[in-house]
């Protein structure tokens, strides 16, 4: 293992690899690894080039810039077709060879498998996708300490914002201030998303009625946003009284990110705002009981559903104009890691999987009403652990 | 043309349209869009969805969201299957279909062309990237004037800098304060790339030597970063009296962003780094006046490193420990778009295009020095039209 290159301290790294080796034996006899996130899942450093994965064996790494890393096992690279070279020179042709078609580009993909195929020609490619998905949905009880310090930081930020609020204020200008108060706290900006699903600044704070216009993208809440090209959040709307706010802003303090979401009011709200908001916390509550190892994610999905049915609530669950089909998400070094909390969803809860869960409503001509915390699945039937714990009642940013 | 989707006024989106049907025709019979940058480049906004855009007759738009839209030619669509066989219902098989292959995902753009092979069997699927990047370098009159538009107001708030810092600041405190003023004059904060050989949250502010440290990103500047999941910027070190500070943050106000960098200092500098900036300067004249219909940019990349070797500053120019291969790259909806201003580009510069020079020199114990302006290449012979015009000399953060 090279010290210079790898940032986790021996046992961390033998861990990760072990798991990393066993997702690659799941699906192919080696894999090469292109993306940032996955890269940096394994070296704890986000850099520019290539790992080659053997199901058995030490990996081989491949640097594109800052070569003063280069050691035993971690050579330079102009380019992939080099590494190629120099791996199949090391190594014993694969059966078959795993590559990451569901992050890189279609042209990324071709080139990397154009440079090995030319080593070795009998090689069939595969996808690791799925395989690398689900060994990231679990966490190793060093990721998930980094996302508790996530959370204790995002939490210690939340509780500022009501002194952050000054009357008058817009939408975007409190999270404007929200973001400069994130970003002295350390909040690295950066929303890591998988897909092209997605795209956000650094949050999301919506009040009144646009928190009911349809955005393009994959997230609970929608709004409007300032500009065309990027149509969702703030859209510089006066926070109104009797209105809501809520604020869903960036966790990422440590390369592990927690997601948040509370809910601010302006004077006194409707009794319905104030109902959806407590089934929303209740919500969270009855799910994160259920959250345990072995549990369809699918149920969960049912239950919060089902609860917001009984309460009348099913039309204004996770959106009114459009719905968010789903009531959680598994978040890491991407905001949209498995598992899904989703109807059609066949992922199975185990332990150590970090999970937001985010059952919000829209009300009309009030703004939308719920939380959203981030959990880590537990062994021995106990609930989930919350390491998002800002206080999760509406606060009147009036007083 | 629907009114309700496309948000360009209709002599635009018949010019747009043309343009891309040229650079379709270039390439196959029909093209079919999914990159969010493309298909807002096409409407205005962006949308989650589809367009198939034939080199003749009008485009069909599919929408995966937001089905307010929907309307005549544009259709609500759950899934690309039922988007190809609506398109196949009414457009004529194209023999040559092409794809966005080097910005969309390798399982995304197998999907899309299984998805119309099982409508058109015949079809030959092309790559449609190199032909809509050539596209883009070229900008319309209404996508420079938003250009203009982010170059004033990027130009305000660097013109406020000085009056941000405070005294014992770090390079990271100083750059949350120019990210809240950004925000505040209105930057949307996105930062779009095109691929995935950069990352960054909202700029880069560097001080002393941490301007020379290598990072993994293709930028002409490196630095440590605060954390090892974003290696590039600001590492929180103190602004030290006698280095300087160098700012290039974010200039997307518009969906249309300009690129500049001022560099500021506290104290005296040594001669050196004088002369350096001095010659930055000297160096963006210079090629601004190169810069005309029909100049390749690989002649304005020679002048520039002519000029540093000429100088004697040949080794601290792009970099010291970690040179950057270029001095100049396209931008607009993306940071890197064509052309690209480096020794083996085979781009030639047409009216139209818009351009960032950034000659930046890094001095040991000093900094990074140097200024970055973004340009518009003119007709006439004239040279390109600078429009990010904030003074360009070293500022002094003490006075």
């Amino acid at each position: 293992m090279n010290r210079s290159l790898i940032l986790l301290d021996h046992d961390e790294y033998t861990l990760r690899l072990s798991r990393m080796q066993q997702a690659v034996a799941s699906c192919a006899d080696a894999a090469i690894l292109s993306d940032k996130a996955t890269l940096y899942w394994l070296t704890g450093r986000v850099f520019a080039g290539f790992a080659y994965v053997p199901a058995d064996g030490t990996p081989l790494l491949g640097l594109r810039r800052c070569v003063q890393f280069e050691s035993d096992g971690v050579t330079a690279e102009r380019k992939i077709e080099d590494f190629a070279r120099h791996v199949a020179a090391a190594m014993p042709a694969p059966g078959r060879l795993a590559l990451e078609m569901d992050s890189s580009s279609y042209s990324a993909v071709a080139r990397i498998s154009a440079a090995f195929a030319a080593q070795w020609p009998d090689a069939e490619t595969v996808n690791a996708g799925a395989a690398l998905r689900a060994m990231r949905a679990v966490k190793t009880p060093q990721q998930i300490e980094m996302m508790r310090r996530s959370g204790l930081r995002q939490e210690a930020v939340y509780r500022r914002i009501p002194a952050i609020y000054t009357p008058g204020m817009t939408d975007y200008e409190l999270q404007v201030e929200i973001e400069r108060e994130s970003r002295l706290e350390g909040c690295l900006g950066q929303f890591r998303t998988a897909g092209d699903e997605m795209e956000l600044f650094m949050g999301n704070v919506l009040t009144g009625d646009n928190a009911d216009t349809p955005s393009p993208y994959d997230f609970a809440m929608g709004g409007a946003g300032m500009d065309p090209s990027l149509p969702v959040g703030a859209d510089g709307s006066v926070i109104r009284r009797g209105c809501t706010v809520m604020v869903d802003v960036n966790g990422n303090y440590t390369g592990y990110m927690t997601d948040m979401t509370r809910t601010y009011r302006l004077g006194d709200i409707p009794a319905e705002a104030l109902r959806a908001h407590e089934l929303s916390r209740e919500i969270c509550r009855r799910l994160a009981e259920m959250g345990t190892p072995g549990r369809p994610a699918r149920e969960m999905y049912e239950t919060a559903l089902g609860m917001a049915r009984e309460a009348g609530l099913e039309h204004r669950f996770m959106g009114h104009r459009q719905q968010a089909g789903f009531v959680g998400h598994g978040l890491g070094i991407e905001i949209n890691e498995a598992p899904v909390i989703a109807p059609r969803s066949r992922d199975i809860l185990a332990e150590g999987m970090c999970i937001a869960l985010e059952p919000k409503f829209v009300i009309a001509g009030v703004g939308a009403v719920g939380i959203e915390n981030t959990y880590v699945v537990r062994a021995d039937g106990r609930p989930m652990e919350c390491i998002t714990n800002a206080p999760e009642e509406i606060i009147d940013l009036d007083k």
